[in-house]
């Protein structure tokens, strides 16, 4: 198991895996400082909507150690906002942070440490047991011996122990299921080779790295009983955002009639998006196809590029979607509603 | 239009763009030398089956210029056995040299080498009319303004000029038809990026780079009319085998109803071969998938990778298959059989 996040020994700094030495280099980071700690958030030593929120309660929590008591509550705002503007747009890392500072207002520096403590581990818990549910609940939709087919990553490092995509083939392996899981290496920033095929492998999981356009082939060769993905947004009707990719992933198992799961906490559901199509895609810049990763770069110069980071995948491509709460099944605009009440 | 491969104005020279140092660098190789030769075809500096075939006639006839009347057939016949022995398995090589020898044959070396010079000619000008004759009944099938999907590279570089798949694009272009051409990069071994992109680039087409994972989101978007790829062999009943990935571009065209048309000449139809299941898909390194064209490997040393060059397209998934013969739509048992007669 990989302990991408903790409070170090002595609770006076903390300590992570840093992803973008991985898979080749597994470095553990002790943050203490406020700028390393911002530093690791904005250059993705730490990555992953859960794992970034977790990171953010630990790291608030060690710099309000260094504050006095004068101007403690104060001074603690600021930091918490210098953290935050690491990366405006993670949602998790704003909640995190202001779920700290509310847990930290009104009480004296000793009474604030103490309850900041507890939140900050409180945080991490709380998604060890919603990835835990998730990791459950999947398991119950495969079998010992399966092959699985999973596209980018939705493991432990991107949340904390099991992950959502991955949970349920690492809670399988510690339960003596013996998965074939093939794993899309994910064009254009390969999260699949550099993240999952590591995570899968730590967990000693029968593993096997294809490139993206290998998936199809191997459906149509019998070697996949399901495909399981994560995703970033489900949209009320259960259309669902996730990698670039996911949807081709999706249309490929409905032909070859291979069940398609997408694993989620329930704070994905967005019942206030009512389809796919109300979903923004972040399209990304040309460099990450042809030069990113590579040595030399792959296409002509001035190549013109079309680089979206998400695709949608419509409901009537996915056989359930699976929270801490429960499996859903389509219709998905009452089975979603139902589990978000 | 990219001179891939020709005679020095004296003759006296195979002239060829170096492949290996495309898309980034154009440069141009003089070869005289049977050393020369040999290595251009046995590191790649030349490839695509035509391609190959076309570089023999003409290498045989410079080497044999420098024969001497005394012994010339027997040290012809050593040359093109040299020159055979770069790529044993690439058919069109020993198909070539065996046709310039059998043109020798039985000539004193004056009358030999005019022979010989009509007939390299001739190979690369068979190569051409087939070529354009594809792209004619290529053209027929889309309109001006289309957007078309490519996969891997079936262009002039591979063969002479036009190509196969991307030769109703550039006949087209020359036309004034304005596609809009969206190009998977085709991984592992990056032809889209590092061939197909070239060349429809230098051909004034408008072109645009995706990763393989992306074509089904272009799709979904409608902005494909159809796809176009080449191929490497067709059975009887029509399956036809091709870059990996091939047959997933081939479901996801079927499920957003793109018309997916395939492209070769007859040469390429094997009716004695009756299904796609005769076909036996050459598989390769993992390691083109992790350490190939990477600056860093991209995944954890001793990852299992699954690594098939080609796949398979059912017949059903194929609109058209399109010949210098003429348009085969299904029942293709029947269609084939016919164009074949």
């Amino acid at each position: 198991m990989i302990d991408n996040i903790k409070l170090s020994p002595g609770a006076d700094a903390v300590v992570i895996v840093d992803q973008t030495r991985l898979p080749r280099e597994e470095v553990y980071l002790e943050l203490r400082e406020a700028e390393e700690l911002y530093r690791a958030i904005f250059e993705l030593q730490v990555r992953g909507a859960p794992a970034i929120g977790i990171f953010a309660g630990y790291a608030l929590y060690v710099l309000a150690r260094s504050i006095g008591e004068k101007d403690f509550q104060r001074t603690l705002r600021e930091q918490a906002a210098y953290l935050g503007s690491a990366r405006p747009t993670a949602v998790n890392l704003s909640w995190a942070l202001d779920r700290m500072l509310k847990t930290a207002a009104g009480h004296r520096r000793d009474k604030a440490l103490k309850l900041m403590y507890e939140e900050c581990c409180q945080i991490q818990q709380e998604d060890v047991a919603v990835c835990r549910a998730i990791a459950e609940y999947g398991l119950t939709l495969v079998k010992d011996g399966d092959g699985i087919l999973t596209h980018c990553n939705a493991g432990p490092l991107a949340t904390s122990r099991y992950g959502t995509g991955l949970g349920a083939l690492i809670l399988g392996q510690e339960r003596g299921y013996r998965f074939k899981v093939f794993c899309d290496e994910t064009r254009p920033l390969l999260q699949g080779a550099r993240l999952t095929a590591y995570e899968l492998m730590e967990a000693g999981i029968d593993t096997t790295l294809i490139c993206d356009n290998m998936a199809g082939m191997v459906m149509q060769q019998g070697r996949l009983q399901a495909c399981f993905v994560g995703c970033d947004r489900v949209a009320a009707n259960g259309d669902t955002a996730n990698k670039v990719g996911t949807s081709s992933v999706a249309v490929l198992a409905a032909y070859y009639k291979v069940p398609f799961y997408v694993f989620c906490p329930t704070s994905t559901i967005d019942l206030r998006c009512r389809t796919g199509k109300d979903i923004v895609i972040e399209e990304r810049s040309g460099e990450e196809i042809y030069t990113k990763y590579f040595e030399k770069p792959t296409a002509p110069e001035g190549v013109k590029c079309y680089n979206p980071a998400f695709d949608v995948t419509e409901n009537s491509l996915i056989t359930a979607i699976v929270t801490e709460k429960g499996i859903c099944r389509a219709p998905y605009t009452d089975s979603l509603k139902r589990i978000m009440r």
